[in-house]
């Protein structure tokens, strides 16, 4: 069999595209009989000569089933695929955050029960005929929005992602977690965005053309706010009302939020309340006690907007061990604040040798991307890492690169190259390496 | 104000693009101070001298909110956005179809919870450990498959819309229902779906080249089964197991689905069970009894396989009243099986004059495509339309066209042009004009 191990019978070659084991990605893209046996897949389904055995008729075949339901929930045996809740504050419920399972996730879209959250004083209860957005400061006509009223202005559709800033921090940590993917990097998620142009109102209410800044302020107990230049919030930035097809959901700032496309999350301001036009940052709390990078030197870099170039390998990945040797589907997920993700290469083999994966369609602006490559496990120990790299030419830093340049007092900003040990015995380990 | 209303001070024309004041696609893509206020925007907001009397600090800026949740539910204020229930066999639960809101949505995906649904006995609760998928008949080597084999095998991601063939069939009845736009046309949703090509299993189990055909069969207890040309089979067609990032959910055919793009819905065959590899079609009670299209003349029509090119105006749509005469943005959705959306036109008119409409970036193969076109309603009565246009070229029919052709026995694959009335103090009805 070695022959066929090496070229299929159709002429496809199966020789690895780099070292310790990937395939081609455009191997499954042609016809290939031979190729999936030789790649080790044809172990995994049991052969069968007669059908009877193997498929009795079990009881969900033989009774109708359950009724229909006005709002639908996940698969009862999928009850384990939720968010991690992390409190940061002690005595609190809505201060911290939850995280994405992303290692049971696969696609490009977050469901919307699965989003991550980050609260600074838990979820508000707005009850939206009572909530009112203000747009006031350098402004020729002060202006207050229901809900009603900004549900009437045109708005526009994309996919993006939002991603914490602080996410991946424990990374920053001197041993890597022992966690799965989700909790140390789940702070990502991706959804289909609707809603009115924030420029529209900005023009309505006649804003300074002097005005170089605004300031975004939630509704929630925490006041959150953040100061966002004035020609971010003049290009693509939204009044978010509806997330993947249906309105906000409260956690995601009902009734309506800001949405800054690949900035930082915590500036997509939810809950939003006021908009205020101004001569320069406002320095409220969140951008100087918090969302602030402390350097090594202990200097601050304040106003970090866009979220790096940025990769990680979701299956296999910790908590999901490798059932023996064979072939296995490498897949991740890759995005960029700074544009839309140019390749992801893969390597098995810690570094030395990486191998281009596959884009799965559409790969678009600000959005998560789905890659994919053909894995043969020979059984020993490997290292898989996965490297992005965006349409501006950034490439994923090394944790080594990246940390020698900001140090380990930052919590924000951790996009560095994620490696994960396969053990011999199929186990999936979180290593600096 | 009559010269602004014609053209505002930078020069943007907002002359109508069509009759009974449609506007063109692209006026809010540039900057236009006056042009908000000329279309009739302005009068949405409320002017405010100053802000307190107008943004009372309501109780929820006042108290911590709630905590964190592992999986989320929508927003309590929009509970009435559910899916519409209608029961095909009286006497029980499962028989029937659940109907997507369409009017309380927007953007392209439509959450899972809100996903249209048909059963035919109802939603098998399915113990995906001891659910077994069996390839067999023309092929060298039967095979069978754990749900934990088929997680191991090569996946793609492709956003696709779904579409019930009998979709919109109240629509050929003699008067047009008094329903809103999802419970007449809701049987269509739009999802990111996850899987293994069926391509795979069918090389590894070798199939017989000569075969053109194959069975799908389901697990429920209608044993719902569909024949389907090899040709499909080996093109875009997978074995789907994730819907929106997350495993499929039970009533949309969990562990697995085939998923066959742009062909009617039930070929998508959910809990699957089997697929043998056969000669010709197996003509099995669903596609005999059910899903073939009687004709005019008492033919039927069989094998009806791709949903032909469709649109909807959603908002407005019955139910939804508009406020006084100004600006509106007409928006909804258009598909096509057969390829792409290439163009929506909007009339505002009744069809005397249309408009081409803005689509929503990312139009796909095969995907619901968000179109929107802004509209100053002067408070007179109008008639609302839009017709879509795909790829192949194929336009939209009228009702008295498809009808003229198809006759009214038949309940499957009703694609015409939708016609929404506004009257005169703002309600929206379904009528045939």
């Amino acid at each position: 069999m070695a022959k066929t191990n090496r070229r299929s019978k159709i002429g496809l070659t199966i020789e690895p595209s780099a070292g310790n084991g990937l395939l081609d990605r455009r191997i499954f893209l042609k016809r290939a009989i031979a190729t999936l046996s030789a790649a080790g897949v044809g172990a995994i389904a049991m052969r069968s000569a007669g059908a009877a055995e193997q498929t009795n008729l079990e009881p969900w075949t033989q009774l109708p089933g359950e009724g229909f339901r006005e709002y639908g929930t996940p698969a009862k045996y999928e009850s384990k695929v939720t968010r991690t809740l992390i409190r940061s504050q002690p005595g609190t419920t809505g201060s911290g955050a939850s995280r994405t399972p992303l290692e049971g996730l696969d696609g490009m879209i977050t469901p919307n029960g699965l989003h991550f959250e980050r609260h600074h004083s838990g979820v508000p209860d707005i009850d939206p005929a009572k909530h009112r957005l203000l747009i006031h400061g350098m402004v020729k006509r002060p202006l207050v929005f229901t809900i009603d009223a900004l549900m009437r202005y045109p708005m526009v559709s994309f996919i993006y992602f939002l991603e914490c800033s602080g996410n991946s921090q424990l990374m920053y940590g001197p041993t890597p977690p022992a966690l799965t993917c989700g909790q140390t990097h789940g702070l990502v998620s991706c959804s289909d965005w609707t809603g009115v142009p924030l420029r529209i109102l900005l023009e309505e209410a006649g804003a300074d053309p002097g005005a170089q800044w605004i300031l975004a302020e939630g509704a929630d107990a925490a006041g959150m706010s953040r100061s966002i230049p004035m020609a971010k919030a003049m290009d693509d930035t939204i009044l978010a009302m509806y997330q993947n097809g249906e309105r906000l959901r409260a956690e995601n700032g009902y009734p309506v939020r800001l949405f800054l496309p690949g900035y930082e999350g915590n500036m997509s301001v939810k809950w939003l309340r006021r908009i205020k036009v101004t001569p320069t940052p406002t320095m409220t709390k969140d951008e100087t006690s918090r969302y602030t990078d402390l350097q090594a030197n202990g200097k601050s870099l304040m106003f970090t907007y866009p979220m790096e170039v940025k990769s990680l390998i979701t299956k296999p990945s910790p908590g999901q061990a490798l059932r023996g040797p064979g072939f296995y589907e490498v897949s991740g997920i890759a995005w960029s604040g700074n544009g839309s993700i140019k390749k992801v290469e893969v390597s098995a083999d810690g570094g030395k040798t990486w191998a281009e994966a596959m884009l799965s369609d559409p790969v678009l602006l600000r959005a998560l991307t789905r890659f994919r490559i053909p894995w043969k496990w020979d059984g020993g120990a490997a290292i898989l890492k996965s490297r992005a790299t965006d349409t501006t030419g950034e490439v994923q830093p090394t944790r080594e690169k990246l940390v020698g340049e900001h140090g380990t007092n930052v919590i924000f900003h951790y996009n560095a190259i994620q490696a994960w040990s396969i053990e011999s015995n199929g186990e999936v380990k979180n290593v600096y390496a």
